[in-house]
């Protein structure tokens, strides 16, 4: 299942190159996992409140193929690509109009936010991710 | 009593206006204060694991005279200029060799971590400041 | 006139207090005024490229009177509140629910962006302003 | 070659699960990049300015192995992985003390700054990188 995160290239994201800064990419991939976890009917905020689970980035990938700019519109469409009992990955592609701008990819898992130690992802969300 | 902090601009700290975006002074700022905290013996990682005390900012000022550009090596001297029972306020000047770039200024207090309820300045802190 | 601009708190967005870091204030704020030119019919990357403009700002202050948090939906009404021919101010309330959790406000100007020097508010953009 | 490049975790750089946000390690390495090319003679003001060439980021993988915290002076060290008449790679491992936190690895060519089109590494720079 495929699912689609749109918003605009704010000023502040630009650098001085004239383009949107490389590091803001991670962070367009997490606005996009949180309207996800939305999207399945459990947003972040009450993941971390009600059952203390924090999720964590194990790694990040991304491939940089034409650059954004400032008042572009850009889409991400993005889907869960692997999940078991510990971990998950998403993939990311980057659009402005037709133009794939960038792909990506995030592999996750679960910590107690107590303990901060790696646990099963749990029920609740793993059931919503089918 | 002036402090000096002095440290180079990133280029991930500029904007397409190839300038430092304006967002980034209050962090230069909060720099300069864990640098002050550091100098006068008592390091904010310290006040918030030994003390549970976090410091809050309660208002900002900056007026923005001369641009940073990438490559900049600045220089904030500040100092305390004002504090009470509950509240602290630091001023800022911002220099690039013998030109002001901006001037700022904030105000502070002290929150319990657990509470994040205003507490007096904690002693531990206050004998420092003097 | 007051304009209002709404959006989420993304997760990136804070800090170690487990609050918005103040430093994105300023980039609420700025997001505001980006939705505030698309509004009056002048988006700021058209303002950019055809009349070779940037709006720069000359000062900021902002007052913190209720922490942002994850997840929260946060409403800025903000109004443009002087202007003349060279200088304008905008004020900006941020609302969540009806707690206020935040004012600020903005002084700018205009400079070309070949000379970087102050000029003239242009006046495509000044009739709109009214 | 190996380059080092040591410096503090700034409170700004920190999330609400309290460690740096995973967005701030490409920022690292470009810190790290910047100062390589500052050792090796080259700074990239300078090669902006002088020769009118920008360096691009075409890809970046990142592993996170161990949290960044708050106050953590973290080392980052790296060194040109590969290089050939257009492309060169950088690879970077953090640490803190003797724990290896993370992993990353950037891919980059040169632009020029009139165009933003791809060109061959300019011999200032290349003959310096060996």
């Amino acid at each position: 299942m495929i699912f689609e995160y749109v918003r605009k290239v704010n000023f502040y994201e630009t650098d001085a190159q004239g383009v949107v800064h490389h590091s803001n990419y991670p962070r367009f991939f997490e606005e996009a996992r949180g309207y996800y976890l939305e999207q399945i009917g459990y947003p972040y905020p009450k993941l971390r409140e009600e059952l203390k689970v924090d999720v964590v980035l194990l790694s990040l990938f991304v491939e940089y193929l034409k650059p954004l700019k400032f008042g572009d519109i850009f889409s991400i469409k993005y889907s869960l690509v692997e999940s078991d009992s510990y971990f998950f990955k998403f993939r990311y592609d980057i659009f402005v109009e037709n133009d794939l701008c960038a792909v990506g990819e995030t592999k996750h898992c679960c910590i107690s936010r107590d303990t901060r130690k790696v646990i099963k992802i749990p029920k609740e969300l793993k059931e919503r991710m089918k």
